[in-house]
């Protein structure tokens, strides 16, 4: 029997990065006793150095583990792959069956599926949560989507309802799903994340080549678009980069950045993921390989002499008039990068058994996570009148919006082809939708070419069957 | 020892579905005795009927495998998965150590990379082979792209060379490279094998909606192309389908098909290879993603009802003229299909090592397979020139074509969406060619918003290292 000490811990954190770390100060601000663990004895000594008493880094994880209150909950905050397997490993000697764990960090929802089996076999209750909201939402206060061991959420509910963000008095946390549900929302979370940086990235190159505005005036353009229906997180950042020079410099700090994108790989699983399932997900396709296309600088430099631009770049001379189409242009293409991760979660549920509900995921994204916006509220609507909405597209309020939008799309996607400015994410943003409203799809010629090179069969419309025909024979 | 018997069959084939069974007859037209194996009776009877005496069908293992000669050569055509894995465990209980083994499925290379390692060290010479033509290749003469044991192709080399399709009188077969190479090469192929399907059915698009053409003419440009620099399989079976009719019908048979298009998954492979390797090939993702869409023909239908087209879906009165424009579009998307295709096999040789030689892939390619075309003679020359070509853009003489089919493929993207007709293949060709050749990606401000929500880091333009700025401290 462990004695309890007053000055036992409540809540344990391996992995004592500026995420870990800031999460556990968040959480001993709501009055809970948290205690930490790293292997690395400076990530260790900056928290103890903080001099709190409601927090004690430990470099021993014996020691670490023994200043925990049963049931001892650990959460792990470590890169997502091996080195989770191996803490869980590590934790599995020291812990006692009925002991939580929690992994915080991104793990693939297949891995984080596959532990969930075998730690509750074993006896321990496991949640996969996803933490978003980057350092500062760790800070002050997250969206976070755990998934997994019911019970378990309900022991841990309170610590996380109070660290989360707050929409309308409501914390930014839900018990997502069974099993890997957590990761997987985090994962779409990511991957919706992934296209509306790249839409906002396609948003600029307008600006600034089709355009030809300044920064100052691009600045200002973000800035009244965060004051709109535009109003996100994102649009909010990118106003703020637009407003940022480094002491004693005249220009934006950000035109010193390289143009090459890194990725940590959440928005390619997103896609990965969404081709297993046969769910169309381009818009987040199109932002994962054009971050690709960027690492390739010293062939675009290349490519950049052999192909000139087009006689004239300038879309018009009427930059005032136009912002207002490109806004349109930009809210038709956010509307679908949602509406698209959506339909990924509502088909992952069939898939998975998850027993997702996608309104109380819209409802958590509201805050504290990268993706909140204004729009947000929108989606949350529609799922809360229909819990069983098939995609977003078919919601009446958002139906109306995009019908108002849509000659924004088309006009900008045309003017970028025409002018030789890159736009990839706002034309399959309105590809998919006109092959979504497309009744009639080209895919029946696709069927009969591979029934003709490979007698891969089809089907016929109005008649039950598979069927062959020998395309060679002539017909009659 | 065993005893060489005349009647005793040089080469094994074990799946005796069409592909099995036309390449096994392919086999004895070329002078060898040939043994078939099935553990379908039905398949086994359908090919004894035949009544060669140089074909021998069994639907006992043993059987089969103690009619060849040794070495024993054998082959597998089986469905790609766990099947393979359960035939190789039944060949190593009846054949000898250095016997041959041939897995000419559409297996994943990963897959093939493991059985390589596992039947080196077992003692087996094993050859990943990818096969392409179809039926009526495997019949008549295929493409074949064989990988992995050298040796093991050495031997096997007289066979492939003369039931191969031959271009010029060189035959459509060669050593690919190390291990899982063949598979690689053969999973990218189908990968632009999906690219260009989905070009063909938007071209299709635009000629039926937006120039309202009826099939008629259609027929008559398909015929036209096939003439021309767009000469190849594909266009040319297109071309068939706009003739085929049913007998006492007078509509074209594939009208009937239903608009859903299905996938056996190697689209998909290359698409998430691709994404591993960090290669953007967004034709072939978008050609994925579009057959994944198809099937959604109930929300396709409700949403059709919802979301009307632009009051004027006709592009131009002048349609014989915007034929031209088309068919620049068509050539442009095209080489940009296979010239992503090619990218990444470039970049999957860096990383794993294959030995691969991409003007022997091109060469191989010209005919037989499904994506065999005039304008393979054009790459094959580009990489023959240059065999470490980075891209098939900076090549002159590609460089030289592409240049005079620019504005066919910005007339018709911008055309579509203005129209309401989805070109999502031909919008991504050329947005990824406009970002291709953009010295200035706008991926610094991806940078910095990674950077400002999660401290990501970024580099910088001319200085080496890795920085992080506090973005909120709001500069100077």
């Amino acid at each position: 029997m462990i004695q309890e000490n007053k000055n036992q811990s409540s809540f344990g954190m391996i992995g004592l990065g500026t995420m870990g770390s800031n999460l556990l100060q968040n959480i001993a601000d709501h009055g809970y006793n948290c205690s930490g663990y790293d292997n690395d004895p400076k990530k260790v000594d900056t928290l103890n150095n903080l001099s709190r008493n409601d927090i004690h880094a430990y470099s021993d994880l014996k020691a670490f583990v023994e200043n925990l209150k049963s049931p001892k909950t650990v959460m792990m905050l470590v890169p997502a792959g091996k080195i989770v397997d191996a803490v869980i490993g590590e934790l599995l000697e020291v812990l006692d069956k009925g002991d939580i764990i929690i992994d915080g960090g991104n793990s693939h929802f297949t891995d984080t599926e596959r532990r969930f089996a075998d730690l509750e076999k074993k006896g321990y209750h496991f949640v996969g949560m996803g933490v978003s909201g980057g350092e500062e939402g760790a800070r002050k206060g997250p969206s976070m989507m755990p998934g997994g061991d019911k019970n378990a959420y309900e022991t841990i509910k309170p610590v996380l309802e109070k660290i989360a963000a707050h929409v309308n008095g409501e914390p930014t946390v839900a018990y997502m799903g069974e099993r890997s549900a957590g990761h997987f929302v985090k994962m779409v979370h990511n991957g919706i994340e992934y296209a509306l940086m790249q839409l906002i990235s396609e948003t600029y190159e307008v600006m600034k080549k089709g355009l030809q505005m300044d920064d100052k005036e691009i600045y200002e353009v973000f800035k009244k678009w965060n004051d709109g229906r535009l109003k996100s997180y994102l649009i909010e950042i990118t106003r703020d980069i637009f407003a940022y020079k480094k002491k004693g410099e005249d220009h934006l700090f950000f035109n010193d950045i390289k143009d090459e994108a890194k990725a940590k790989g959440t928005g390619k699983w997103t896609s990965q993921a969404a081709m297993d399932l046969t769910v169309p997900v381009p818009i987040i396709d199109i932002a994962v390989s054009m971050r690709d296309l960027s690492k390739y600088k010293d062939l675009r430099t290349k490519a950049s002499q052999m192909y000139p631009d087009p006689k004239e770049i300038k879309f018009t001379d009427k930059k005032g008039e136009y912002i207002a189409q490109l806004e349109e242009a930009f809210y038709f293409a956010m509307v679908s990068a949602y509406a698209q991760g959506m339909h990924l979660l509502y088909s992952a549920n069939e898939e998975f058994k998850y027993d997702l509900n996608l309104d109380l995921i819209a409802k958590i994204w509201r805050g504290g996570c990268i993706i909140r916006s204004e729009f947000l509220e929108d989606i949350y609507a529609a799922y809360k009148k229909d819990s069983k909405l098939k995609h977003l597209f078919l919601d009446d309020s958002v139906h109306k919006n995009l019908l108002k939008s849509i000659s924004g799309i088309r006009t900008v996607v045309s003017d970028a082809a025409l002018h030789g400015i890159a736009v990839p994410a706002f034309a399959v943003a309105l590809s998919y939708f006109d092959n979504f409203r497309n009744e009639e799809m080209p895919a029946n010629l696709i069927q009969a070419q591979r029934d003709f090179f490979g007698s891969h069969t089809y089907e016929l419309r109005g008649k039950e069957g598979v069927f062959h025909t020998d395309w060679e024979d002539g017909g009659n």
